[in-house]
């Protein structure tokens, strides 16, 4: 069983039984992020969360061992996404991603945000204007170094 | 002039004088992530704003009708970026993408995060273990409405 | 079962009991082009109109689940489509796509039409030398807005 | 001059004159969408017309001549479209292109709308939770026939 | 089953059976190259001739039901065709595409060579030096019309 | 000077003088699509015949080199053409290529349309119900020959 | 079966029973090249050759069948090949396409080597330097020919 | 001066005095096909090599310094050459790439034609039935070897 | 079996058994990078080698025979990796790329590292500021020779 | 002056003056990889080194600027390389990307080799059968940190 064919398998657990990322992230202990693209197939599982997942799920062994399996990593099906609601985050990068790119480079020099010390979080910032999606990228700056 | 053109004679006059982003989204009372974006020619910017900035990089007016046009954005030259520093963030969507839309889903039902109604923020978040670059993407929910 | 199996299965049971996308569509009490665009997995359909579907298309539960699922949106297999009935629609992009741009702009300053909060029809429309196809596109302005 | 480098004249111009679409498209007494799709290089003007634009905007001969050329259509950079205005079309397209041609086939049996038959309009619908940008596609339907 | 399924099981059951596509066509009445092209997928067949089909070559009605199905169109494999066959029409498409465009339109003007008002023929035409492939693609002309 | 700048500048003196491509093909002696897509820069046009296009079209020695020149085919600018006019030949590629295929390999057995020993012909058939654009594609047929 | 699933059958039958393409080619009495060719499904193969090679290799009649239809050739898995072995001859078409393409027209005027009339072989050339791979192309001159 | 814009101006002259690829390879010293590789960029000229053609094409320094330098080898517009001439290698690799790897593999085993230690020739074979192209392709069998 | 599939099932053995790639590299007595690059399909492995394989991870003939047979390589599911772990080394390619050209021209002349009589090396090099992976590519140098 | 505009002046004026990359390495004190990838326009040049490297080679204050501009790195003008220089690299990806990550994987547990933090040399190792090249990375290691 492939980690992708284990996604769909989650997926379709979750929906039977009704449970939420939220509930799964907080059985194991970890972000919700991270818990949701370890669960996509994104991440390698521990064994310990592994096996709790498979038993909130009530999956079985074949999905702990595909969890727990080193992931090729590259979640999108086209280069360019085509769902609307990851399209956005593409769109941000057309449109500011030179813009980041100075920033950065303005404050902490010549280098880049790591991507692999790194987390995020997706929050909802009440507005009256109506609520806002809040996703802070958070990670490590690594200067080039020779 | 296009404003391709016009972002690329703002580049070499501001690294000329010794000018800074912060400078120059300062003088014109707009927060740096949107400065930089429209002046690399994503954003229109209004005709005072326009002035001002020509005048502190003793640029002539061809740069200024050049800021005020309405680009046709998109500054990547590739659907897939190369460059490392803005390559991080397309990482991040081919393994975070579709976490963040199951977050998005489950927080707020089916819709988007608004890349328009839309700001977004790059800082310094100092750690002794080595600071960090935390961008905040904070954009207005759109459900899907018929 | 996928959304895009789930999709299959619809097509060939309302090719079977010969029933039309109207009558599905007056059935769930939702706009035709929502609901062709759901049964075809584009989105999610809620639980009381992924019953009727199913009943009246004498289909399992199997299928409402996979109704009922939210969908990563994108229902074209290429770049560029292939079908000569939705190509016309992508031609219209590559002929007219930059003027409809310029008309949102002058008519309503920097900004979009929404294609989340959207609605669209298609109709007939009687013409003495041949009818037409009138697609109307409806969705809400969205001004770039820091 | 080729048309492309003469809609480039011709925006810079209008911008420096201060001219709208609507006046241009009025002068010349054509459908505003016509009217910007033809000065943007995607339709031949006639002969009239090309000499009443390249007045109002106070160009020359080579505009006139390079408007009343046969266009070589096609106006988008890549085969997905970056910029967030046009964009929304194309994604109109993934999530509801195959869904309006089924409906078209409901409607009329197997063929197309035509994109050479075919005008279309960009409007205001004003609403009060925000106004709309309402744009009618409107093409003769063509039957596919022997 | 889908249409390219349908097709496969009809090239085999065809190749067993020792039928030609002269045969077939001359069975339902319609075109060669309406008929190959409608058996391989590309167009629907009515009902009548759907049965005629499964009949001769065999075949139950879930081929029929295949037949009759609203095709979604486009039957290359990769956007440049690789077999040698098909590629020759590219070919041409490549060398004189646009000296074609220009004849129609110096003949007819601003418009096109509908491709659903449609038909085409392939015929050999002798010729001492080697006989020759003739096809002969016919549509109606379609002018630009708002 | 490339065989493409002479394409563009013999389009330029044509318009301007008022020629047609049938005067020009009539007064070279050579069939009307060779002779425009020779002109284009397609093929490699004879002294003779390059003095003549010169002389008429009132353009000095350098077009004339240029149009005798040997080209490196390919005429279009994306593999998928964006022109309607030229596009439709494409379409019919996408829908009716491998019916073309099956058809010759019937007729001749396996082999080819010879794109380089071929001849084509763009013509109008008047028809009442509004006149067609006949293209006929003549080509030796070459068997696959070891 | 289609050709691509024997050719996988074939060549697992092939290194189960120690046969070589040189025995194969023996016993049909067809060169190497072309052997390989159409037994990995790019050629249609006469029925005697195909009953031998379906004997030889202890296969069944759908072996047999596959291998006498038509195929639709193309043998590549990407555009530009991957497997070293094979991507040598490409680079070699990076590196000296364009010079081949001169030496043949300034020996043979305009015109192609067919790859229709055509044969192909693969021989071990000895050198004390080490033996080289020669592969010898040979295809009939067709002259560009209107 | 780039090579390619070198090469331009080398086919020019050697258009302009008649020169052959001939003359130029003989007056050199060096292989047809090498010759022309390298005028066209694709191969750096050693000192006396370049000293030589620049003066039989009455060229300056500017031509020896641009033939003499390292070049970034690469002569295709496109990954798939547009020009028929040479798209018949492209055709030939997608044909029979497969079986040439087979067939070296049987003979030499696990490895690869050299494209480095690599010589080709395009000759004329006089044949009753027509010239034909003959274009040997000869490069060291290079092993696998860790 | 094809080579991907023994793959899948090698990967899975492995990880049930909690072999190392160490264990079986030593096992077989060969470099760790070839053992992994030929039991992930890349290499055709010796039939001693295979057995020991299929022996150590419990597996049987097929997957031997898999083993066994010679691959079409080629490992990467996309021209550009998405996975950040091999997408650095993309990276390194698009950065240094032709730095490491220009490096290998200066001191060895023109001519190219072989990636066939190649060997590599993954090591860890222990550093108080974090432990470094040092990647070896050692390839023997071939001179362009005609 | 782009830093691209300012890598070709220096390469010339390098030719022309007969400079080696070591004699400009070794002036600035950098390591020549690094040094050869900054002057082609990969990394931003200090102000001493750039004053050095424009003074050896007899440049002006444009190159001087150039250098020390932040560039947007991406080196390669297609995503698979042509030059076959560097094109083995992109080979031994294919070949062995995946076999380095399940030994970074074995070594270092899930996470990267940086090419941040990252050097890399180009040696020539002497061997009797042939002198090597020697390319060693040498990055970081970065664990997947949350």
């Amino acid at each position: 069983m492939t980690k992708k064919e284990a996604a769909a398998v989650i997926i379709a657990a979750k929906q039977r039984l009704g449970l939420t990322w939220a509930q799964l992230s907080e059985a194991i202990g970890r972000a919700p992020a991270w818990t949701v693209a370890a669960l996509l197939g994104q991440h390698p599982v521990p064994e310990a969360e592994a096996k709790t997942v498979a038993g909130l799920l009530d999956l079985g062994e074949e999905i702990e061992l595909a969890l727990r399996a080193q992931p090729t990593r590259g979640a999108l099906e086209t280069a360019v996404p085509t769902d609307p609601t990851i399209y956005r985050f593409y769109e941000v990068l057309q449109v500011y991603g030179p813009a980041i790119k100075e920033l950065i480079h303005e404050e902490f020099g010549d280098g880049i945000m790591s991507a692999i010390n790194f987390r995020l979080d997706v929050a909802r910032a009440e507005d009256p204007a109506g609520d806002r999606v809040v996703v802070t990228l958070d990670g490590k700056f690594l200067p080039y170094q020779w």
